[in-house]
């Protein structure tokens, strides 16, 4: 071979080699495209579309690693993999009794250009609702242990969509939104709530998922994590230039990401996008078919429950957390009497019988709330020792008596090696009392110091408490622990989370705007249910003390509206028994709203500014229904027809009265009943911060007499 | 008053509130005096006098506190207080069965004068053999929770002693040991250990404590600490312009030194001095005395014992610690069997039982050794799950039968936070199995990951895994600890600690020179017990592996004298059974050695060179000497003094033959026989890294027939 001929072989190898390859994948149904270029340098990049257009393009994929040093951006395509997938599985409770999980996989094998010969897979699954990605790291002998540096994934957009973000953190969500356009975004200068304790703020441009977008041209886009497990979870940070959303992971306490050993896999990455602001929400689903199946094989004795509390007389300053009498949640320097006496709890447990209330959750029963709050201390609660004025064994008995479940309540004050330490102890004793529901707290910073409440370890933790209470029987309800991502499917005992900005904010800070429940559906409650503890009937704090201002931002009759709109199989009726009993026809909503569900039918919504749920009851044929605004008045309508055609319902309206305002008249309420049917189209006016809850029961001679029609 | 009078009056006032005060101390027979100066500027510094001349001058006291923010350095004398004490107590186990605790107490309550009103009592307690100062914080108003940046001690020396001392460390102490003088310490360069996995260097000017100074007059100064609890172990920074120690504590994640909240105090500092190196080693009963007393009422389940164990043939390379065969101490590649093998263990236990040794020792029976070492993996070992061919079951039942028991080995390989989790469970197993002593071992890099062995976190830790062992009568023997302080009288169930280089280096890697076991009693072994792992009778390698150079840097004889100049209550009898076969007439001193004692008397001694020590049997009338040299051979003599008066003994000698050498004939021993008495000198002669091993039991007419007088 002369060197002319072997110059041109040569050139015609490298072209051969150089070439970009395109991998596409669509959705079952055909609207969500996935295309995937390997570049001629090695640069894996991906791409996605909605009925053909672009939603996210040129987006990286890779990683730094910290040890083995090496970066994994270039890669030589070893192999593709497309698979289809359609099946039916049926979660333990939920929004849906059965859920249909179609999707086309599509599983990228590379390999490291760069000198270390590193095997990597990324995996696509392509919905009908968006995309999932994850990456996969198999079992191989270039690589074992290593130690994340960055993950390198972006969501490149393709314009400066309008966005209700939260600002990244690696402690804390408890944030109220804002809505901005991509490159106003700044997390310094951002609704910083000064009431959080712990947070950590990194970067001006970054922000939380699940992030919700919506482009100048009505497409809906939600980005958010499936899965995540054995890593930090993401927040994201903007490059206003170019519109570009990049990864940044939770560090641990030496400044390193995650700890892997092959063979690993990370969470899933998810974009659902759609035309329709409904669309999105229903598409939670999504994240939930990216989870692994239930590790729990019997699930009967998981049942999703109401409780009430003694929890918001705290908030209100009415009594205190600890036995001396200064733990309250408002701001009040005077002293209160003790809230988790015998006495007190008796009378909660007393209003939960007498209401078909399944528990009664009491916090500020155990040693050591007098000492502990911000001072990043280690040894502080042991979870198994009562104030002395507080009889664990009578009220184990009178609630058995009752038959009324008490709910523990383990705060961790941050110390989780402590907790971690008590745990077994913790939980025998629970069991020993008869209790089966726990909810945990994590507030202030985190022991092991350094650690943080998103990054890996605590990641860890959460799942290992999940794993551990199943192990005793016993459901979870964790606060100020990380994000939601649809876990719960994994481990079914796992009720709820906080996770966000709640209620109780209203009790004691500037509160929650009138639109902060109509974007938790698109944001925080895409990854699974949140305790929000709605329910609050005495809207304004000056009741308690005079010099209040604080006050819920909704009407009253918005707050019976939040059982439907905030999905949760654990639902707090969060206030006094006292302010029930004042408006004790209103409190008839909250005994009859179911919190276990057959269908959901996701009616109207734009976030920001209103939503509309229908939900049906699981192994029944009643429906509930929710619908919100913010703090702007409105109509919103909505057909009946997903009832049952022919068949006729008496519908109960929790409707905020014509003079209703979440402002200057909260308070005020209409209750009114109706017949109604599949043709039935509801236009119900709900007022400024307003909202209205219906109950929908089938007719019969009992409950329809002397009813009208809807219209 | 005109001006003039007045300037003079102020004066006057100025110079009353500016004068320095000095408070001293004396040691109750008066050679040791204690000066402490509160300077005009409100500086307190301490002073310490032997015999009238100066040890430590002019040093600082304080502390930089992080949060709240203040510089503790000048202070106002609030008031002092002059106590005296002089009372006897009983260890359950230990060199001397009753130990007086003599001392002059001297609290000075101070005042920060910068502002922070802050108080702080400086405890000094002045014995005959030195001083200890403690740091107390009261409960106050103006300070509950703190966080301490730096503590300010230091210790002014009075010139460029020489100085037996290892680097300063946050991980680990397993280093051999450098003499040089003080202005020649660089840890940078200093026989820094390739073969230790998780090493935390931080500073060429440190070193830490126990450490061991000899002045130009022949002063013997030792600084270490005591009673180490909730803190960081100390490491002491060396300024050589004036030879001035100051105390760095070990950082934690974050870089703070340690939370508090008063009432809080700190370690005892101390230091002893002497002109008789022997009254050094002696003088470790006053680090006891200012350890709290036990804190387990019934300590009669606390046994001293000896151990033999499946161990020493992993460090070796015959067999391995994983099941898959390839974890060894040694370097060698090649597939060796496990060790841990039901058979394996039933031959050392039958070695037990024929030789009357109390426990045998089995690591590498637990899945988990595959896959550990160095790669700081949470979640490695559960410490109940046995390799397939480890019948634990079978085991106990032989164990029981034969009347030995079992010893758990737990290596958390650093992770911390997972040990603590497995813990009760762990602990229950061994019960449930017959055992009731346990090692444990951190081998790696600690998790949580930031904190270091030797840091406030860890310190907490091993003292909860004394005080946790301890409900469940369970003795601890703990590796890759934190250096002790004295703890043991605390919690006497914590037997032993590594927390220094110990016999096992000289398995794998450079060794232990000849020197060292004459330097650990006066620096690791002034804080408590360590687990040496002495009795290598196989002095050479080689034998193993034709290409392996390693080897003790010992004689045989030496090996024996170990037992009693290397003080632990628990003693391995560390090699093979076949070694100890084929010297069985040798390994008879390993059987009659005792492993508790009433009385110990340091004969002769000097760091670095030699050492020679009696013992009596805790409740009998025997005697046990070990002497050791260095690389030196030497004559060493001791009068036998101290043996009952008008008593006939029969001492058998264990002594190096006369052509011993550590190096080129380790092996070569004699075993001789004498009567000795009260008037008896013995003239040792020790080969080149030899020594001699006496056991002394009363004479009767059955063990002395025959035998000559010692001359």
């Amino acid at each position: 071979m002369n060197m002319k001929k072997g110059f041109v072989l040569l050139l015609i190898i490298i072209a051969f080699h150089a070439r970009a390859q395109t991998i596409v994948a669509d959705s079952p149904d055909g609207k969500i495209k996935l295309s995937v270029d390997i570049t001629s340098s090695g640069e894996a990049t991906y791409a996605l579309y909605y009925k053909t257009k672009p939603v996210v393009i040129s987006s990286s994929l890779g990683f730094e690693l910290k040890e083995p040093a090496v970066s994994l951006r270039q890669f030589s395509l070893v192999k593709t993999d497309k698979t289809t997938y359609n099946q039916v599985w049926k979660p333990a409770w939920g929004e849906y009794s059965s859920i249909r999980d179609q999707h086309n996989q599509l599983i990228l094998s590379l390999k490291d250009k760069s000198g270390s010969d590193m095997l990597m897979n990324v995996i696509f699954r392509v919905f009908n609702e968006g995309v999932g990605f994850r990456y996969e790291f198999p079992a191989q002998n270039k690589l074992t242990h290593f130690v994340i540096a960055d993950e390198s994934s972006t969501f490149h957009l393709t314009g400066d969509h309008k966005t209700f973000w939260i600002p990244g953190d690696y402690d804390t969500n408890e944030f109220t939104y804002n809505t901005t356009k991509l490159s106003e975004i700044d997390a310094s200068s951002s609704k910083m709530s000064q009431e959080i304790h712990a947070k950590t703020f990194f970067d001006k441009n970054a922000v939380q998922t699940p992030l919700m977008m919506k482009t100048a041209e009505g497409l809906y886009i939600n980005i958010h994590e499936a899965a995540l497990s054995n890593y930090p979870a993401m927040n994201l940070v903007i490059d206003k230039a170019s519109n570009t959303l990049k990864c940044h992971l939770v560090p641990d306490a030496v400044g390193n990401k995650a700890y892997l050993q092959t063979p690993a896999k990370t969470p899933w990455r998810t974009i659902i996008v759609s035309d329709k602001a409904t669309e999105i929400i229903a598409a939670n689903r999504m994240i939930l078919n990216l989870n692994e199946p239930s590790k729990i094989q019997n699930t009967s004795w998981i049942k999703p429950q109401k409780m009430v509390g003694v929890w918001w007389e705290m908030h209100v300053g009415r009594s205190s957390w600890d036995y001396a009498g200064g733990q309250v949640g408002s701001q009040q320097t005077t002293r209160v009497p003790h809230g988790a006496t015998t006495a007190n709890v008796k009378r909660y447990i007393d209003f939960a019988v007498k209401h078909g209330i399944d528990g009664v959750l009491v916090e500020g029963w155990n040693t050591g709330w007098e000492d502990w709050f911000g001072k990043w201390k280690e040894n502080v609660f042991d979870f198994v020792t009562p104030y002395p004025d507080y009889d664990v064994k009578e009220l184990s008995r009178y609630a058995k008596l009752k038959g009324v479940r008490i709910i523990m309540h383990h705060e961790t004050s941050g110390a989780v090696t402590n907790y971690e330490r008590w745990m077994d102890t913790a939980y025998r004793f629970m069991k020993n009392h008869g209790m089966n529901s726990v909810k945990t707290g994590y507030v202030g910073r985190i022991i092991p110091r350094g650690e943080h409440h998103d990054g890996q370890w605590m990641v860890n933790h959460y799942n290992y408490v999940a794993n551990k209470t199943s192990r005793y029987g016993i459901m979870v309800d964790m606060h100020e622990s990380v994000r939601l991502t649809g876990m719960h499917r994994t481990y079914p005992n796992w009720l709820a989370s906080e996770a966000a900005r709640g209620n109780e904010f209203n009790a004691w800070s500037s509160g929650n705007p009138p639109e902060h429940e109509t974007i938790l559906p698109f944001t925080r409650l895409m990854g699974g249910p949140m305790d929000y503890t709605p329910g609050i009937f005495q809207i304004k704090m000056n009741v308690y003390d005079p010099n209040k201002k604080e006050q819920v931002h909704t009407t009253l009759a918005k707050q019976l509206a939040l059982y439907i709109t905030m999905y949760s199989p654990l639902q707090m009726a969060a206030d006094l028994p006292e302010n029930y009993e004042k408006h004790i026809d209103a409190f008839q909503f909250i005994k009859d709203v179911a919190v276990d569900w057959d269908d959901t039918k996701v009616l109207s919504a734009e976030p920001g500014d209103y939503l509309m749920i229908a939900r049906k009851t699981r192994g029944k044929s009643s429906w509930f229904i929710g619908a919100i605004t913010d703090e702007q008045a409105r109509m919103i309508s909505a057909s009946l027809a997903f009832l049952d055609r022919g068949k006729t319902y008496v519908a109960t309206l929790y409707r905020d009265a014509d003079d209703a305002d979440w402002e200057k008249n909260p308070h005020a309420y209409m209750i009114e009943k109706f017949l109604v049917d599949g043709a039935t189209v509801l236009n119900l006016k709900l007022a400024p911060g307003g909202g209205t809850a219906i109950s929908i029961m089938p007719a019969d001679t009992n409950n329809s007499k002397g009813l009208k029609k809807y219209q």
